[in-house]
């Protein structure tokens, strides 16, 4: 299993594109719709937020998936398309447009929206661009960069990745798309994520293998700890691989299934260490606790602490946050068995031991906390369960950022 | 019931003080430790974070409550004395002093702190200076002015008040100090509020009342969403007030929980109105909920969304946001039937009916939450469920306080 380029082009028999229509009014320059089209009909799994309230385009996703089955995704960013009027009708509308240029059933296309809630989406100047879109549509790395592009809201750069593995003696390749930056608190999916393989393999078990790598990817990073109402990421397989057709568990499934780890994995770093106004990119690793279930529970709940988000911006070693965040997770364990330290590229400083603060040299753990990526290693005492989640800091430009989201 | 002026000391037969030790190193003209006497014995009462890492002074005040007696309180700020070496006899050390200095029982002190986690405490300085504190203590304002403000860390303001009642024919006074500012996110009890009254009441009664008028006030208000360590609300009543001894639920009971409600609320709006770095208090309120537990979770979800914080702090009337924070509550509810408004001095503005989008008048919607007080209401169109939470916005200042907090 290696990492290639291409990004959700890398796959056999996937175009992709995006421009600029003008759902975003007041930036002409930035691309706003995306379209990805396999060449032959894919077997299709979504997962989607867990907030009740959800945005009109998800509602549309799971009736086109009740089939298992999808041939192309469009999605738009500027606008939501939640809490918004004829919500569900745009959706389809997108389905329709894009599946009369594609030549497809408007059911075997999915839709996604990212942007401002509440506001209605104009999806006549999506309807008028789509002939231009389609005009655009490549096999290569070009076009999942265009589509990449145009998904992206406050992000500051695009996520893109693929990787390739061997299935029975087969080349399979799977490439992905993702935006992130804010309202990033993902529970089930992340706020769209587009993946694409050309592997053979059923629709039943490319959606198990999605609700799985999800569970260890997505759902655990977090930038501000809100559950948007449009999180998203959905997969589309054609086949095109050749490989013996996955229909169970097995060698093979798990070869896929380690592929599409490592990449959603990758993924949802890129999201994270992207968190909107992010300076740091925050993980946190979690051992020695009595199961991974609390291991990701606490990880989280670290990566998620406000004040410890604070004190990594100011790269001030305050590892009492991390204790204090472990202790309203909602997990019982014993605080005096808590190892903590910090880890960068600029070595490591061992914080706390047994629950106890250590003395340490403040000018190191001031330059391991400067580098761009920092750890908070955490060991339990307690048992094997580990678990690796991430984050980002809490910075002026995040409160910058969404003080004026809208205007 | 009315509200009056004296703080801890508006109830007959406490005295209270503050002076400057030595915990806080840096700041010599800040107060660091609080004392509060009765000059009687009181029936005490207490509630404590749920932190599962609990700071020293909480383990040492659940013992000395055993009996529901007590008749002192010291409190230091600067240091949590929360996983700190010694942690456990250094708060024993604490209560034994001021014991000795009173002249009364170790077991009848009950012991606070606040300030960093993870440093030893230095009770030697709090030892050294409790003649002083002593000689300090008066039964006036001033002495619970000097009280509340030695608890205080990054507050801006002291925080205090006191309510006067009548119960049985008897004057019956309650007052309190409290503490807020960060790591404000309370689940039972917060960081630090000290109350007394002159009240006659059991230490069942005062347990009773205690629990529920800090499920409806301080637990009904957050900052940052991180639950300290150290959160301590408790109550000292010394029965001079002179009415009939309240010793089970009936009319007395009554207004003596009405007067604590009245003041709790109170205590936790100021705590909210001054979260760190806070330019806006924001009060949500959810009616129409099935019901108040409901309300509660929807109420609390809001103004813990870092996302709607920081709309209100730019002023953008962003309600998708709103929509968005309920939706993740936790809570099922059928958003098409969620109405919103922003309200405050200004005036009030309609932004959502029936879980859409309403046009507004933006000019307006910018003049009303660029007051300081402004408030979220939802109308959820289901029951009879209602409740209010407070909290703040976030600010370039809260990120900027706690980018640096130890140093």
């Amino acid at each position: 299993m290696k990492f290639i380029d291409g990004g959700v082009c890398a796959a056999q028999g996937f175009r992709a594109g995006g421009i600029h229509v003008g759902v975003k009014t007041r930036a002409a320059w930035k691309k706003d719709v995306a379209l990805i089209v396999s060449d032959v009909e894919c077997a299709a799994a979504a997962v989607f937020t867990k907030n009740v309230v959800k945005a009109a385009p998800i509602h549309v996703d799971r009736r086109h998936l009740a089939d298992g089955r999808a041939r192309a995704v469009i999605a738009n960013s500027g606008n939501a398309n939640a809490c918004a009027p004829n919500g569900e009708e745009n959706a389809e509308r997108m389905c329709a447009a894009a599946a009369a240029a594609i030549g497809c059933a408007p059911e075997d296309v999915l839709v996604s929206s990212t942007g401002v809630i509440g506001q209605t989406l104009n999806v006549q100047v999506i309807e008028n661009g789509i002939p231009e879109l389609c005009r655009t549509l490549v096999h290569s790395a070009e076009g999942s960069d265009a589509a990449a592009h145009a998904i992206m809201t406050t992000d500051t750069v695009k996520k893109e990745a693929a990787v390739e593995t061997s299935i029975g003696g087969k080349i399979v390749r799977i490439g992905g798309i993702a935006k992130g930056s804010g309202m990033i608190h993902p529970n089930m999916g992340t706020m769209l994520c587009f993946l694409t393989t050309d592997c053979d393999i059923s629709s039943e078990m490319i959606r198990e293998a999605l609700l799985e790598v999800t569970r260890v990817s997505f759902n655990r990073i977090s930038v501000d700890g809100d559950t948007s109402t449009n999180d998203t990421c959905l997969v589309l397989a054609n086949g095109l691989a050749g490989n013996p057709s996955i229909t169970s568990q097995g060698a093979d499934y798990d070869a896929f299934l380690e592929a599409l780890r490592a990449l959603c994995v990758e993924m949802a770093r890129r999201i994270a260490a992207d968190g909107e106004g992010a300076k740091h990119m925050i993980t946190c690793t979690v051992e020695g606790a009595t199961d991974e279930a609390q291991a990701e529970r606490i990880a989280k709940s670290v990566i998620s602490s406000t004040l410890t988000k604070a004190a990594i911006f100011g790269a001030d070693a305050n590892w009492g946050r991390v204790l204090c965040a472990m202790g309203y997770s909602g997990e019982a364990f014993d605080p005096d068995k808590v190892d903590v330290s910090f880890i960068s590229a600029a070595g490591s400083v061992a914080v706390c031991a047994q629950g106890r603060g250590l003395d340490f040299d403040e000018e190191a753990a001031k330059r391991i906390l400067t580098e761009h990526d920092v750890t908070i290693a955490v060991a339990m005492g307690e048992g094997n369960g580990a678990c690796t989640c991430w984050g980002c800091d809490i910075t002026y430009d995040y409160i910058k950022i969404n003080g004026d989201y809208r205007t």
